[in-house]
């Protein structure tokens, strides 16, 4: 198929370059001369402008977005409902809240431009593994994209599905990455139990490659987990500082307006805005307190 | 009553002070001799050993603990108990473990000599408002001692009571203090939120006046929390370091072992100890493991 | 003063008593009839519409709301919009959330109508012993409406204030909603974790009691907790089913959107939401796991 | 090698039956007459009492324990000291606590009977997929029995390993098991928001397939989910009740006795508690509490 990619940093210059490797035909754009050059070398098309990029696709198009949620992909839809034609078709396959996608799509559906959310999972390994894929929209639009998804995809029937109407792909990414927070958070907390048994003097490493076979911890976190320890075992240089991209944070609200208790993807979350806070207010307090009931002493900053 | 009191330090130099002021005779034992001046400048006896202290008293003693929990306490009922007589009572007001407390009154029990244990709170400020005790041990053996108690609660029918069998009256302390990590939690938590909402600049020491006046969060930790916010609104110089003490430990693990859920108590525990974790090892990993599979920059140390 | 109280329930009813009883005119409204009646028989005025309130009122008027947030509240503040004339003042005295109601007084300030939000705290002791009242609007504004505070609050110069600009009042009143969430799942914790200890047999209504006196967890909630404890130590026919009234809900979203850790109220709320959901999805599915990983018998519904 | 295989459940059971299929010797003993047979008809031998086992192996001995941990094991241990000889091992494959193992290992030591603790995870998939073994112990002693880890564990070099002294075994186990609490609750939370979101009308196994392949969060369990969710999509029948075995206990026990936070691996736990106590006493006062300060309604039970 021929395609526009619109965005080509991390993801989408991989997802580009995977999808020429299968057959495809892909006319990029980004801002970042470097990246349209990148890209280029790989085989690819690139053009300058939106408009550019939506003249260079023959109808009906299909436009996939790889960009940052929010402000960037609300705007880039917007420019793209200017230049493109009833039965063209956008797909965004970054991280936007699923009712930012609910919006775009209502929007769009004025003109007769289908909309498509797609949430991508896989990371800088998805070029060489495959992306998983959670599609969300019509089904006659899904279906008309399936040679795209069969190839971003680790096969060409798994790993990808059209999931329900469109905004469901963005929410189940979005759940996915809840999840994905309380995963790692569980190994990193049961890895620094290990860590401080002194008496036992662990080899993590050890115990992560023990762990890679056969045992019930046993996951592709873990694989990575083991990866990082090999190559650093004390995490040397490393700050506790842990970023967090939004859709953790999303799926807290969405659990509690739901009513549904999600206490260890909440205290996942927590556990990341706390690395970054290293002067809490809370703690803090809590210090002074101890000192108004006890005469606690207090440890000055 | 006469009363022989051990440890007169923050804790029982203020309980002897309000024993001596309640008419009672008491002679005090503390290894530091600037202690041990200050009961005597206050108007008590005092003792330069534990033998000295047993002499001191008329049978049948009554000898109270007031004590740092554990080896402190251990090595004290041990030593009292080749000094002590059938009929004589210890009393221990400190923060023991309810089964080290269990354990010293049985070992004792063989000696006829009698084992309370009084839960005590009420901080620095017991010495002026009275202590909160909770007593455990033999009806007709606290029933003796009532006249102490009398003296160091609140007031002479209230605020303090026998609670059960010995034992009980540090379980009940324990848990008591589970309570308190909890309550101070979320207090700290409230006020945390109140000051990074800079766009109302709000004044935290105001807004905790008003709510100790007829709202439903007023208590006795939020008076204390006004007083430390107005002599320092900003809580410049604390440090986000927050001690504990152990009882917060055992009533986790208690309510783990009685299969009760207790996740905010468990929650504010572990935010102590993340307060003092500053190089956590679970957030290095995070944000390594957060590289290895989406590429993310790592904060260096 | 004169006011207009729209919402006559178990708040707006009590608090417009205790306004009468302090010497001011108060005029209610309240669609249901017994409402009024109530008012009416207490030497109150009664409307029975919103022109009629008003219209029952000098210029300038000051409105106060006593409603459930969300709709109810934004209908009758969109109805009264056409209805006020400039210098007039609503005082939204409910639970509504802040962000309402910044919208709310921008909507107004158009129209020279000011707005005035009052988060009150007292429920159904309020009449008795005054409200705690957090304030936020203008400066001037707020000094005009004093003489209401000032009978409303437990004392003319305590338990109110005014905390900072339009919305700051919902704002404090919405994180003391979530403080209270966890200060009242810590004293649950505790107890059950008393009540679970059969070998002490405690009487959970007397530990109660000890402790409302020098102890460092005494609270009005504690004090109310005594009382529950006294009239029915064994919670006989309550069932463990926990409401909650949104402003907990906003405070973890509010939490989380200003990067700060709120762990204990966050829980909290998590543990009321399980409270409701007697067939768990979640510990379905984890028995599901169980089963699939370990041969561990499922136990069936 | 020979072996002999005490406790032929679930666990021991299959693998002895591994170790069979990989050419070594395995005499086997259980109480249950049936589990005997079932050895027997793999091509095991069987011995009906501790002493006959004893007596059919040759010296050194190798006695491998597959029991409940407690009393079993410890009783077990018990009778074996006074069957075995000098130089002969026992192995506990079990999950024992692993201070109960440090203790035995220092009872047997005067008899010079070495002491191998082997934490075992694969659950009813190790007979086909190999179990994952984290061993302690004397370093010559675990290389000696070395024929015996590579026939379990998945591959003669990988899945295995021999983590650190006498006790580590038990302990890298343990965490092991506090990860796996803190992986399920993960997936169970988020599965839940996803079944919850009625709109979106999910097909939760396909979800689960789709991120099997390619997605930051593939894992062992995720399979096991996948073929829960197919067998039972709507976990019909299954009631919302999590048992736990213990580790996860001693996880959170042993995390606070490190100083070491695990917010998430302690409410995985408390969930499972929670999920067994319908009614919860903690829940009944909260909903008490809010009957007391707000006029609340009560659910009746």
């Amino acid at each position: 198929m021929e395609l526009g990619m619109i965005g080509l940093g991390r993801m989408g210059g991989n997802m580009a370059r995977r999808l020429l490797r299968g057959g495809h035909t892909v006319v990029g754009f980004d801002p970042d001369a470097g990246a349209r050059k990148a890209l280029a070398d790989a085989g690819g098309g690139v053009a300058d402008s939106l408009p550019a990029l939506v003249a260079a696709l023959p109808a009906p198009r299909a436009v996939w977005l790889m960009l940052p949620a929010g402000r960037i992909t609300d705007d880039t839809v917007d420019a793209l409902a200017g230049l493109l034609a009833p039965g063209d078709v956008i797909i965004d396959g970054g991280n936007s809240h699923y009712q930012d996608t609910l919006r775009h799509a209502q929007a769009l559906a004025g003109q007769r431009i289908d909309y498509v959310d797609c949430g991508t999972s896989g990371g800088v390994w998805g070029l060489a593994e495959g992306y998983s894929l959670m599609i969300g929209g019509d089904a006659a639009v899904v279906a008309r994209l399936r040679p795209l998804f069969a190839t971003l995809a680790p096969a060409a029937d798994a790993g990808w599905g059209h999931v329900g109407p469109v905004g469901s792909g963005h929410f189940v990414k979005m759940v996915h990455n809840g999840i994905e927070y309380g995963l790692m958070q569980a190994y990193a907390e049961g890895f620094s139990i290990l860590q401080h048994k002194r008496e036992f003097a662990l080899d993590l490493h050890q115990v992560a490659q023990i762990w890679r076979q056969g045992s019930v911890v046993r996951s592709w976190l873990l694989d990575l987990t083991a990866e990082a320890l090999g190559k650093n075992p004390t995490l040397d240089g490393i700050a506790p500082w842990v970023a967090d991209s939004g859709e953790g944070r999303w799926t807290v609200a969405e659990a509690i307006d739901l009513d549904v208790p999600a206490p260890v993807i909440a205290l996942s979350l927590m556990a990341r805005l706390r690395s970054r806070d290293s002067a809490s207010f809370a703690d803090r307090l809590l210090a002074a307190m101890r000192n108004e009931f006890g005469g606690h002493a207090i440890k000055p900053e």
